[in-house]
């Protein structure tokens, strides 16, 4: 225990040298220039004030750069992040409120704590809950009912609502107020980001330039757009015309304080606070290893869990809203070259300063500019071929995928992510309730057993019955071998031994062997034999240690080829003509 | 679909014979004998009126002879579904009041309807939930729950509580308005009862009785309590000195009639009815099993379920309690020669007999001998050593055991058996997040390859890891996959190959296939590449279909040997000299 190992900052920092700096210096300059714009774009997402987002980029990304594993992931607000917390507050209290604005602060706080706990109790296992089916369906439906909700801000209408089809609803009876400067306005941005995401990186490569750099100028075309419609509005009044502006961003730095410590608000918001926490949780991580192997590097995602936790502690204490490792960001960030988790820190520097000196242009900022930004953004999440790529692969998860992301669009985000939940947990289950089981037969000649159902000329024996069972036995398929195994039993008048073939076998739980003991005795009342054969070392150290072993009615076989051997022959021995199974024959 | 699979009585009636006939009279009769006390006493446990009990043990009866698969299985008022129902019933009104008579009816028909839907839509595996350890601990602790709330009977005293230390407390406090007369008649019949059980049935036997009969007249002696104390109370007044008696019972059959259809009522019943039902179901299915097994006789447990759906509709319609297959009463009916569910129709008429003649003498039945009747009866459902069993054996089902019990004891019978499923679950998730998996090695001038950290002896190659995972992939487990293998490339600097050794992988679901897939993309990018060997057919065939296979950067191999054979003769062309694992020598 080290202290490198809790604090990662001292190790790396060690070997800090100048080209390191230059390198961090320059990605943390480019990640800045796009953090600014989508700073206020999520902020306004989540229903808050600008300064929010700008709280929420400056000490979380400090904190990460000293706790964080990984050299690259840019944290900060994020988008699916940002619904999520919309979507909790407005459960709350109305968005605008003072209570609305401190629920945010608890709730960064509150998963923070959450995270910073799991971190220490070793608990990232529970992100496993979130398949990935469930994770794609929802973040699918987030982008779409992101990308829903931002359109009111292109029209310049008032219209909110928490599922798509209140969106819809609203934005169509608003249809008659939309503001026509701010459409245009709007729909220019909007156009010029889609233009500049389609072609600027190949004119850019074109003129010259490589392609990283064609890339990283490309991902930075918000920023004039940002700052063409800001002069816009200025020079021609839009504000009086009627576009919704920013409007005025308080200037300065946050201040410390702790959020609200109200139990019954703390209490009303754990659950969400664990659904974002979680999803942010995954979603760092996984683009956290992404880049890491890019580089030969490593991650570790218990120590990811409390410096993500230790980052929403920080924005919950200044200000902030929740915050997680961005995809879009985090790949700039690569790109440009970041070697330390100092760029981010270099990054919350660059953020101060635009705090600082640029909130009274930004006051300028049409709304209808960063909901653009917004929906070109949010773009990368949808990704509806998944939904068929899934369901092709598996039915049972492309149910849980549809049944995630219509939930979500359809009922809200919690319901969503909840209900992929239970469903993924319920189908697994279900799957593994009924496992693969073949009853076999030996190859002629060989030491080899084949499924009995799939080859006719395997050997079998009308008192010996061997069945391979393909699945650890727990408690969800427990009964079901009891089932399989009585049934076996039932159907073969003139059987006289069982035996469980466990090759496939990793693990028998307290259920299982509670099964197993059954089975056994109800083989006994029946004058059957229970045998078992290839059974995994470390499953058989555990068996020998229980009363199961002893009552055992037969016995525990290296292989399935010795347990033919001597059982076949005890058989051939006391009746010469060994047959064929006779329910095939019949 | 023949009308014999969905009515199993026309099937058997069909070669039903005289001998068959006068089994299932004699099985009847000591079934009603043992049943008459018990239906009184378990309506009692139930905070019901004794009719209750009476008018649950004719018509499910009639309803289970029907459509049951099991030959032997006792339908009828039980134990741990009595202490259910009361748990549920007072939650929404006061014992005694007529909502709460009311309520039981609708448990047993909200109850019987969710069976039955399962049986429809084969839902049984949804029992699957409740593992072993947490039914036996959920089973000890009401056991407890059971015997300590019949104390206040047996003391004569008013008391209650859902808790034990509630119950405990209620009892001390009472202490001092014992009614003499009634401890000495509890204890006298819980005395009598213990020795019976001890003694009686070897005693007989030293009598020159068979030892079937010996035990059934063993077991029929609570009826012999319940004459004399009857005769006592009737003789001596008891009921004027203070002891309480069951009292009136109306006589007459009970009426059909539809239970309340509130939907508040019906709503706020529905998570204990699913909560009884799959106990229930639980539990009947392993009796009749058990019992069907020694004839090498099978049950359907989805029949089963429609038959226990249709047993608990028909008890909700003529004023019963939910129902279940009981297990001393089937192992009686099984002993006593039942050969057919007729059976249990017959004792469904031997109980209306009763019910029509003797409910003038059961007035002044004294509900002390019914407690202590229940407080002997309930002995058997206490298993104290299956916790230090269940420990040895696996700490987590220890735990989740554990936690049932206590949870029960202290919280009452639904928080208890949902924090038990939601911990099987969990601990299952987790145990399996984390599968075993060994970098292997090969046995020198074999085919065969062991871990390298247990086996020193075997050959490895710095260029190739062989990594066998010993569970199937899905989505608890993916992404451990994922941190295992990307630390195996980031810890073996000259790694060129990967091999995933499948032979214990029985599947591999979406959320592992994206895993593998995000696997093969970093491995690439790391210039790594990963190949599969002995993957089994059913998970090939469903691999094949797939993008991941033609993106995959290595190959797939029949078995690991083709994949030394193959990747390491590479390296040996390459590099004359191919070494052991850096990492083993440094």
């Amino acid at each position: 225990m080290t202290p490198s190992r809790w604090i990662p900052l001292i190790g790396w920092l060690h070997g800090y040298r100048r080209d390191t700096l230059a390198r961090d210096l320059l990605a943390a300059v480019i990640v800045t220039l796009m953090l600014v714009p989508q700073a206020l774009a999520y902020a306004l997402l989540a229903g808050l004030p600008p300064e929010v987002g700008l709280y929420a980029s400056m000490l979380p990304l400090v904190l990460y750069a000293i706790f964080g594993t990984s050299a690259t992931l840019a944290v900060g607000p994020v988008a699916v992040a940002s619904l999520m917390t919309a979507s909790a507050l407005s459960a709350i209290a109305p968005p605008g409120s003072a209570e609305y604005v401190g629920g945010a602060l608890v709730l960064a706080a509150l998963s923070g704590a959450m995270l910073v706990a799991m971190g220490l109790l070793r608990l990232g296992f529970l992100a496993n809950f979130l398949s990935h089916p469930v994770i794609s369906g929802f973040v699918t439906a987030s982008g779409i009912l992101i990308a829903a909700s931002q359109l009111r801000h292109l029209l310049g209408v008032e219209a909110s609502g928490h599922t798509l089809v209140e969106m819809v609803m609203a934005l169509v009876t608003a249809l008659g107020e939309v503001n026509p400067i701010t459409l245009v306005l709007g729909l220019g941005v909007w156009g010029f980001l889609v233009l500049c995401r389609r072609y600027l990186k190949g004119g850019l490569r074109r003129l010259g330039l490589s392609a990283t750099v064609a890339d990283l100028v490309a991902k930075a075309a918000p920023v004039s757009a940002v700052i063409v419609t800001t002069l816009l509005a200025w020079a021609l009044g839009l504000g009086e015309r009627g576009v919704a502006l920013v409007g005025e961003v308080p200037g300065g730095l946050p201040s410390l304080a702790l959020p609200s410590l109200e139990p019954g608000l703390w209490s009303s918001l754990l659950a969400p606070a664990l659904l974002i926490s979680l999803v942010g949780f995954v979603e760092s991580v996984s683009v956290a290893q992404t880049l890491a192997a890019k580089r030969r590097q490593r991650i570790d995602p218990n120590r990811e869990l409390i410096a993500l936790g230790l980052a929403n502690l920080g924005a919950g204490a200044s200000g902030g809203s929740p915050v997680s490792g961005g995809f879009s960001r985090s790949v700039v960030n690569f790109e440009a070259g970041a070697a330390t988790p100092l760029a981010g820190a270099f990054t919350a520097l660059g953020i101060a300063v635009a705090t600082l000196t640029l909130t009274a242009p930004l006051a300028f900022l049409p709304k209808a500019t960063l909901a653009a930004t917004i929906i070109v953004a949010v773009g990368t999440l949808i990704d509806l071929p998944a939904i068929r790529r899934t369901w092709a692969y598996s039915r049972a998860d492309g149910v849980a995928m549809l049944a995630t992301l219509t939930l979500t669009l359809v009922h809200g985000v919690e319901s969503g992510i909840l209900a992929g939940v239970a469903l993924s947990l319920g189908l697994h289950l279900y799957r593994t309730s009924r496992p693969h089981s073949a009853v076999v037969g030996r190859v002629p000649g060989s030491e080899h057993f084949r499924n009995v159902q799939r080859y006719d000329e395997v050997e079998t024996d009308e008192r010996l019955a061997i069945l391979r069972v393909d699945e650890s036995l727990y408690f969800a398929n427990a009964r079901y071998l009891e089932d399989t195994v009585m049934a076996l039993a039932a159907r073969q008048p003139g059987l006289e031994h069982i035996v469980l073939a466990c090759q496939a076998v990793n693990g028998i739980d307290a259920s299982a062997l509670e099964s197993l003991e059954a089975i056994n005795r109800r083989l006994k009342d029946a004058g059957v034999a229970l045998h078992l054969a290839e059974v995994k070392g470390p499953v058989m150290d555990r068996l020998a240690a229980t009363d199961f072993c002893h009552e055992l009615g037969g016995r525990v076989f290296l292989s399935t080829f010795d347990a033919w051997q001597a059982l076949h022959q005890e058989n051939a021995a006391a009746n010469m003509a060994p047959g064929r199974m006779t329910e095939k024959e019949t």
